[in-house]
C-alpha cells in the first residue's frame, strides 16, 4: 500500500506531489520549515494530508528548536501554526490538527511534552488511515456493478495518510467492474497528474477529461455517480472543496446523477459560518505557465481561487468514517455530531 | 487592424495560432497541403477562419497543380475537400465554403475557372470581414455600460477573417467600461493563449479563469452576460461549439445570466440533423502533455471531444450579420432564412 506521509526514524517522509507523474520523489526532513514550504507549494496537498502534515510539522518544531519552558515552546508552535494557516488557509483538517496538538501542549508537563506531541501527531495520522478504511467500506456500498464514476481533483492515497476518501471508495469498489472519469482539475492538474497515476497503479480503467467536458459527458448519460472529497464541510452542509466542485454538482443535479462527498469527520467545521471562510486565491503563475512554457500573455490578469462552495441541496450524501450523512445534510451532520459526543 | 488570413502576392498568409502568445509567426504558402496541415494542427482554427482557409486552400490547389480539363481539376478539388473535412469535420463554415467553390467550378469554363475560384475564395474572405463588422454592430447593442462578460475559447480576429464574432462584439463595446472573463479553454488553451492576447492588444481589462471556475464566478454574481461563437448551428437551434460551451450555458441558465451566440450565417447548417453531426475527437497528446512536459501518465486514456452540443432552450439570442435571432431560436432561424431567400 502506498503511504504518502509518515514519521519514521526521527524524520517526516512524504511523496512530492508536485513532481508526479514525471518523477516519484520522496522527501525526508527533520526541519518544520520544509513542511510549511511543502504545503505552500502543494508538494503536500489534499485536506487530510495537510492536516496530518501540519500535526507532524508542529511535532518536528517541538523537536527542532531549543526552549527553556512551555511558554517558549508555545510561542514556537504558535508561529508555525500561523505560518501553516497562511500557507493554505482553507482546509479545515489543518485547524483540527493544530487544535489537537495545542490541547496536548496545554495539558502536558515540559518533560513529556515533546514526546506527547509527537505521539498525538502520529495518532492523527493513524486515525486518518483508519477513517479512510471505514469511509471506503461504507462508501463502496453506494457503488453499483458497472458504475461509471466521475471524480474531481485527487482524493486518493496522495491526498490522505491512508487509502484516500473518494478515491478510496473507488479503489474498494474496483471489483464491481467500474470505470472512472477523471477531470484534469486545472490549474494544478491533480486529476491528470495524481488521480490518473493512482488509478494506473490500482489497475482501474479510467479516462481523463478536460474539466468543462463534464456537462457533455453527463448529458450523454456516460456517468452515473459523482464522488468528490472535501476541504471543509460546515454545519449547514456547505461543502468547500477544489475549485470546480460546485459547477460539477450543479450539472450532476441537473441530470439527476447522484453527487456524493467522502471525508473524515476531521473535515467538519462546527465553529465557522460560510461568510467567515477564506477561499484561498493562488498565484498568477499557476494559470499563465506550465513549467517554463507560457500559455497566456506574461502580464495577464487572472482569477485563481483554489476552492469553491457547493450548497447542501446539491449533495446527495456525505460518507464519513462515523456513518453516511443523508439529506437534509445539515440535520444529518447534527445527528452525527450528537452521536460523537 | 489585425488580419489573420489573406491572399496576397499569389500566396495565402496567416498567423500561426499554435505558437501564440509566445511567438507571432506569419506563415506564407502557395501549397494547398500546408493549409490542410495548418487546419489539422490548429495553426488555423475558429469556424469562420477555417471556412475562409478552406476556400483559399481549394484556390491554391487549382493553381498549384497541372490538369488537362475540368474533370481532372474536379478530382483534385474533391481530394482536397475530403482532406479538409477529414482534418476538422465539425465546423460548418468549411462545408459552406467548399460548396461555394464547387458551384463556381461547375458553372465556369476551363479557361476562367482558376481565376474565378480564386475570386470566389477572396469573396468568401471579404464577406466574413463584412459579416463580422455587422455582427459587432448589432451585438454591441446587447451590451450595457459596465457589463462583466464571460467568453469561452477564441472568437476574435484570430478565429475569423475580420474583427471576430463574440470577441468582435466585445471589442466594439469597449467604450462601455466592460470587463471580460476569459476561460482558459482546455486543452488547446484558445482562451488564455489567444483571447487574452487579443484583449491585451485591444486594451480591454480581462481576467483569465480556470474553466471550471464558471459556476463559482456566476454564483458570486460577477458576470452579467455570456457570449460565445459557434462552429455549427442547426435549423433546430442546436449549437455545436467548443467543448465546454454546453456546461457554461447550463450554468448561465441556472443563474439567469443571458447566454448569447455570435456567428455569421455561413455557420448555419440547414441540411443536417443533430444525429448526423460528427463531433471531432482529438488526440491523447493534447491532454497528456504541454510541449514536452507530461501532465498525465504517458499511457493515460482520455476522452477529448473538441465540441459539445448546446440545446436551443439555453440560448437567449444568436447575433448574425442578417439580424438577431431571438427565442424561440428554431423559429427565429426559419424567419431569418426566409428573409435570405
Amino acid at each position: 500500500m502506498l503511504i504518502n506521509i509518515r514519521f519514521e526514524e526521527g524524520e517526516v517522509k512524504f511523496i512530492d506531489c508536485s513532481s508526479l507523474p514525471n518523477k516519484i520523489r520522496i522527501i525526508k526532513t527533520k526541519n518544520p520549515d520544509d513542511i510549511v514550504e511543502a504545503i505552500r507549494t502543494m508538494k503536500i496537498r489534499g485536506a487530510p494530508a495537510i492536516g496530518a502534515a501540519s500535526a507532524l510539522c508542529l511535532a518536528l518544531a517541538a523537536n527542532y528548536f531549543e526552549y527553556k519552558d512551555k511558554e517558549q515552546l508555545k510561542s514556537i508552535l504558535n508561529e508555525y501554526s500561523n505560518r501553516l494557516i497562511k500557507a493554505r488557509p482553507t482546509a479545515y483538517n489543518m485547524y483540527y490538527a493544530i487544535e489537537r496538538i495545542f490541547k496536548v501542549l496545554n495539558r502536558t508537563g515540559i518533560n513529556e511534552v515533546k514526546e506527547e506531541i509527537l505521539k498525538e501527531a502520529i495518532k492523527i495520522c493513524e486515525e486518518d488511515i483508519n477513517a479512510n478504511l471505514k469511509i471506503a467500506e461504507l462508501g463502496s456500498n453506494l457503488i453499483e456493478e458497472g458504475d461509471a464514476i466521475l471524480t474531481h481533483c485527487n482524493t486518493g492515497a496522495l491526498a490522505t495518510v491512508g487509502v484516500g476518501t473518494a478515491l478510496g471508495i473507488i479503489a474498494k469498489a474496483r471489483d464491481k467492474k467500474i470505470k472512472v472519469y477523471v477531470t484534469e482539475t486545472r490549474p494544478v492538474m491533480q486529476g491528470s497528474r495524481l488521480t490518473a497515476w493512482e488509478l494506473e497503479m490500482l489497475k482501474i480503467p479510467y479516462k481523463i477529461i478536460p474539466d468543462l467536458a463534464v456537462g457533455y459527458l453527463l448529458k450523454k448519460g456516460k456517468v452515473n455517480k459523482v464522488i468528490v472529497g472535501a476541504d471543509r464541510i460546515l454545519q449547514t452542509g456547505h461543502l468547500i472543496n477544489k475549485l470546480g466542485t460546485f459547477s460539477i454538482a450543479l450539472i450532476a443535479n441537473h441530470f439527476k446523477v447522484p453527487f456524493y462527498v467522502a471525508a473524515p469527520t476531521s473535515t467538519i467545521d462546527l465553529k465557522n459560518k460560510l461568510e467567515d471562510i477564506i477561499i484561498e486565491e493562488r498565484s498568477r503563475e499557476e494559470i499563465i505557465k506550465i513549467k517554463r512554457y507560457y500559455i497566456a500573455p506574461k502580464n495577464a490578469d487572472v482569477f485563481n481561487p483554489a476552492f469553491d462552495v457547493t450548497d447542501p441541496e446539491l449533495i446527495d450524501a456525505i460518507v464519513t468514517e462515523k456513518g453516511i450523512i443523508k439529506r437534509p445534510i445539515d440535520e444529518g451532520i447534527k445527528e452525527l455530531i450528537s452521536q460523537k459526543t
